[in-house]
């Protein structure tokens, strides 16, 4: 019997996983002030007592709901950070490094959806939030970090202010929140490779004037 | 004497557009919901009788917010149907006009951003909302259609969904209400050049490796 087997059997119907999962939803749909904890236990068809038993308060649960989706933001980036083994090379640039970013993040949002779509609508209200904002911005430095040392390698134009780039990058990655739905046509994968394709190479065909103005 | 300050003069404090610019600021700040006229009355220093003189309801405030935005936004499609006059050539491609059109949305965020910023929080929950979404959804797919037809044309990559194409760069160009402050160091023009950089010829410098292998 796993640990989830039993902690189910223990306490019929919601595990604290489920509770948070019911109560994200809920953040999402209504707004986290406008959720009680009594409209949380209605939708769960619990007492608010029994809620109480796995988190202290709704700040708690929305600690926990935010932390999800930052440490899996946090550990693409540490994880980027070591290089990958390609066969026949050593070489880790910085704009591989920042590809591996960029995919990582699109896989943590398409993966953790709830959770991010909560964390990218939180505007420091409480000091959970203010926590959580400050987990975020970071998570954008160490981005633009990334994206600058990726310039002065000369692997990305240098052009466009290290930190606008990473705002637009991010942009771009977080708007999927707004349409993508699991199971739709589009996997992470495929969302991931789009993302990149846009962000790096760009949308536009090359004309022959174009590559000859590129190469110098 | 200017037709604002003869309004200004006959009622003293706010004329309709004054109104509407607190009104938008209020509903930004808290939420539409959360916004009474009895604020809205408070904030402005007027009785609620003098806001209704203005506007029938705290929808009309609304409804007239969403199609600042809206109407910016359709004018920007509109005038990118018209080919630009360009010395020593008649050609009009579709990717230019959708150049076209990124650079004029970014100008009308940057112009409108408080009404721009009300427009994409907009969810759905009142009649005049739904209206605005219906046109947003309108809005969408005529710069969709336009990236297909660029793609048919051959000037932008057609291994991209014509609609994620559309979804991701305006979600790239939406980001910028999180972030864009009036005055600060990046300016309209600025910014949207940085869009189409990014989003047409991408981040990467080009290898010749990626050069031969664009040009087949």
């Amino acid at each position: 019997m796993t640990e989830n087997q039993s902690m189910r059997r223990g306490r019929p119907g919601y595990d604290r996983q489920g509770i948070l999962d019911v109560a994200v939803a809920a953040f999402n749909e209504y707004g986290y002030d406008a959720t009680s904890m009594g409209v949380l236990a209605e939708r769960l068809g619990l007492s608010k007592s029994a809620i109480y038993h796995h988190f202290a308060s709704k700040d708690e649960i929305l600690e926990q709901a935010l932390d999800t989706a930052l440490s899996g933001l946090e550990a693409v980036v540490a994880d980027a950070a070591h290089p990958e083994l390609v066969e026949g090379t050593t070489a880790d640039r910085a704009a591989d490094r920042l590809d591996r970013v960029l995919r990582g993040a699109v896989h943590v949002l398409v993966e953790q959806l709830p959770s991010v779509t909560l964390l990218l609508r939180v505007r420091g209200n409480t000091e959970v939030e203010r926590r959580a904002l400050a987990r975020r911005r970071d998570f954008d430095k160490r981005v633009t970090a990334l994206v600058a040392e990726a310039q002065r390698e000369g692997s990305l134009r240098s052009d466009i202010d290290a930190s606008v780039v990473s705002r637009l990058a991010f942009g771009m990655i977080n708007s999927i929140v707004e349409w993508y739905r699991p199971g739709g046509r589009e996997n992470a994968d495929g969302l991931a490779d789009d993302v990149i394709a846009i962000a790096l190479d760009g949308l536009r065909m090359p004309t022959s004037n174009r590559v000859e103005e590129l190469l110098g």
